[in-house]
């Protein structure tokens, strides 16, 4: 299949590398021109400097794929393709746009006849290789039409063995990628996939740093009226090694996981992880998987400490602590212990 | 009633003064001779200088209140009594011990035939004035005799409006103390308020931090994939004067609270409490309360998430949070943001 | 002063019983003709029968406290005052609305030079007696105006003593109402003073379950593959009496509060609290609150796990919680245990 | 190797199994001589009748695993073993005791020269097949001694791909089993690897929860004064194929895990999961991974919420959830919806 592409970052560029090495052509489009002369030689696609041009070297009905910062960034773009694609085209947001956003755009682009559909991706840097996991939402036609990008894209089946019970024919999740509804589905779909790997990380970084702490019983035990003493230092004399733990943990445990490979592999190269100081960034999905929860009144508090344990290490609690430490100075006279 | 106390620290200090005031004797005990000439030179009470000179001074029953350090202190002075006593005497231990201290301690003193009485005893640095909420274990008949003190510490009836309903003869726990059960029975009622305790700390200043970055849409909302920009900045550009805002919920409204009136004395002082650098102590019985809640197989994740706010606060989450970051590099290329 | 009110539910009368208790002439009007024949014979005020009539009925610059369900019913009274009254008019939103929805709101009735004040109260059934606590936001001059009606609403500076280092003049906040900010301000703050009320009641719930299973160590103790078995049955065979223990923490303790005093009442009359199933409602500050924390990016996991143990309350983990049994019975072969 | 096993239910069996196709030799023992007889004919190994016959038929030093359930009864074989076997002799504790039991154990066992190695094993119901993954603590000679067996039981390398940087010899972790440190340091590790287990439990839980109420805004959303209503139905209107959903994140994306495979799994057979009633047990570690938490002072707020998710499942908190209901009748006049 012949099909656009606006945006050569990382990703964008991958999944054109991707789309490219199975046969399909790309037209290619940045608003960084050397982005793309560096993938046009690469790939042996066609790099275009415009959206116009770009429609301009697609067949109808055209499918474009838009792999650009979520947020305003997104919004200008599927703004310009309203304006220069015709009715019928397909516009796939591959990007971490918000779902709500999705149905807004769909909106918009729907008054030319212009189909949205929003495509949650995961995978990261390893996708090129991997190949990556695509959750969809949007007009099932369309869908329909654009299903063999999805198809080279996605992993494939072998990247797993089959569940057991699934033996006929190979489904699209199976494939790797799934249709999940309309306008919107696809991203919220993977925004919860993303709250579920915050939980998951969070899980992991939690027990390891109680691993780290095995050790508490070596150091002085001195109690004093401001903190409370261990009761049982005989119980915390461990030295673990924690690269070693996190190897041994990826063959025949159940906590056996893509992230733990992941973790494994970064204590391999950096036991204590010294490089880092420790202060995690989010990047939305979190935060709008709780608004989620919320809005639907669920429980997620799981996912909701793994969020907050993450703006608390970039020390946005500070005030709060120093209301706690206030109290305790005025009804039990305690002053603040330093470091 | 004439009665010994051994430990005059400030809460030792205080209930010596508050019982004398009421018209009680008492014979006082401090390892710190200067302690216990200062003491007794204030208050027209009797200092002594060791428990076996306490006890030469006092009528049987005798009634000794302990009053030191929790922990290691406490087990010796118990062990150094059962030695000094004699079968019917009787021990309170008013610290904060571990409410499965005082199963031990009243089996090693019952094999003298000596009594003890576990005392949890609320109220800070205010109690001398306000005073103390008494929640009291052990043996009932030792607790019946020591009663008068126990009344004369506790604030009595006419500190708060009696409950609705409540309107015959005036109950123990109305007068401010309470006989809670057995052994460990007071120090497991104080232990739980105290977790109560953190739990409402905390709300407090989770509350007041979300005032003070009420704020945040004033900053610049520079977007990047690494943080999540705030969607509607327009909707927090409050700049809230949070010590007006604790003033206010003082009267009239559902938090109104003891810990917030002293919120609002501590702001008052230091509308941005520089002085604190938000490292906050915990003392033990936050820590048990979660224990015991574990162990009884109950929920008690406000409890819970209170204790780890503090813990994080002194950044005992980092390791962890390396690991956090070590991934996101290792899945998405994400290097770690500087503040 | 002569003001309006509309909306004569439960909060609406008794604020015009406390209006016209103190001097104030009130206009009433609610859709429900019975609620202002009734109230209109009890209190000597003026009852109308249409928004029309009420503004004929009032003095220019007119003042019009709307107290009505948030949201449609609101939102739908608002736009019926922009068509009714005039350029330099005062509406004062004084139910519990979503602060932005009173950004939206003040926007509206600028457009016809009509000033909006949204005015967070709280109180609840006991406000009329107590006085309620008012948080204030919009036009200045607005709130200048309208001040005497929320100095005779607010409890005054008698309902609590003093804050130390207060001595001065009598502050707005300590008559119990204060001027926030702009638009929303007032029910900005409202929203994080119900989410720290989330926070103690879930703080004190907590606090008294693990007070109820206290003797779970009493009963049967028979381990199996499935349930961890009570390490140390005997720290746990309390009977304690939970309405004396809220009773007693009411005089001297730490976490002294108006939550406590209503928990001690409501135990007082129906110790089990059999009435209730334990189905526990929430009404949106909460929630809100939540999703303010997240969009600041500050951690509020005492805020948010009070907010969940609701939701939970209500059985709305319920199909989480089956995933979580079938994953056991997948790697473990464990099957669901019956109660 | 010839060694002995003590206990042959599921586990024991299946490590008996195992061992006996590497070409060890097992001599088994189990209270339950049916079970002697019956695997003693499927595997071509020797059953015996007592612990001491046990011994009697194993070289010096002897090797004997203790697979029994935790607590008392792990207790009463080593106690047992103490007395039967002699100074040299090594006994392997693979079951799922508490580490600090091991403490103890080696300690009892060491006055006789007996060796203890405390062994976690993770793999559930697949292990026999997929290898188990062995954590071990105690003597380092008798793990040196014993090696071969752990060797058999784990997985060995080919079971992961290896981590990126270790290409070199293939080291104990690599092949699934590590050498922890002294006692109780492989129970402690398995203790935590368990607790990170309940953590992506519950990841996975909470968000394939949300997923299934994603169409709640279809739903009748009749707010009151009791509920918040639903501020943006046009939100939730998305019916997701769960099963589908977890079969399409097992490739590719970043959450795929031998527990999402297992869920994946679950789902495929039994869509709406109807044989569970959602009461899920917990077995210790979660609960002991929580306590070493709060001990060593480090925040686990992810696993803590993950295990009282499962307490709240069992509906544990009823008495807290009255309370609350209780306090919002008390300061609102509200009454307790019903379902």
């Amino acid at each position: 299949m012949r099909l656009g592409m606006i945006g050569l970052g990382r990703m964008g560029a991958n999944l054109v590398r991707r789309l490219v090495a199975d046969g399909h052509e790309c037209v290619v489009y940045d608003h960084n021109a050397d982005a793309v002369a560096a993938l046009a030689a690469e790939t042996n696609c066609t790099g275009v400097s415009s959206p116009a041009e770009l429609a301009a070297n697609l067949p109808t009905p055209r499918v474009v794929w838009v792999m650009v910062p979520a947020g305003s960034i997104t919004t200008g773009v599927i703004e310009e393709l309203a304006d220069t694609l015709a009715a019928g085209d397909i516009v796939i947001d591959g990007g971490n746009s918000y779902y709500r956003d999705d149905i807004k755009h769909a909106k918009l682009l729907a008054d030319k006849g212009i189909r949205l559909l929003d495509c949650g991706t995961s995978g990261g840097v390893w996708g090129r290789e991997r190949g990556y996991c695509l959750m969809i939402g949007g007009d099932r036609d369309a869908f329909d039409h654009a299903e063999p990008i999805f198809a080279t894209i996605a992993p494939g089946v072998d990247a797993a063995p089959r569940t057991p019970g699934r033996d006929g024919e190979v489904s699209q999740a199976e494939n790797g990628y799934l249709y999940c509804g309309p306008s919107g589905a696809g991203h919220f779909v993977k925004m919860v996939h993303n709250g579920i790997e915050y939980g998951m990380m969070a899980s992991i970084a939690e027990g390891l740093n109680i691993l780290h702490h095995a050790n508490i019983g070596k150091a002085d035990q001195q109690g004093d009226a401001e903190t409370a003493p261990l009761s049982h230092p005989e119980f915390y004399q461990y030295d673990i090694d924690i690269p070693e733990v996190t190897e041994v943990w990826r063959r025949g445990s159940v906590i056996g996981s893509w992230l733990l490979d992941l973790t494994a592999s970064a204590l391999q190269k950096s036991p204590a992880l010294e490089e880092f100081a420790g202060r995690v960034s989010d990047s939305g999905e979190g935060r709008w998987t709780v608004i989620a929860a919320i809005d639907e009144g669920v429980p997620a508090p799981v996912l909701t400490t793994a969020l907050y344990a993450r703006f608390a290490s970039r020390h946005l609690f500070e005030f709060g602590a120093k209301v706690l430490s206030a109290m305790r100075k005025q009804f039990g006279g305690h002053d603040e212990k330093s470091a």
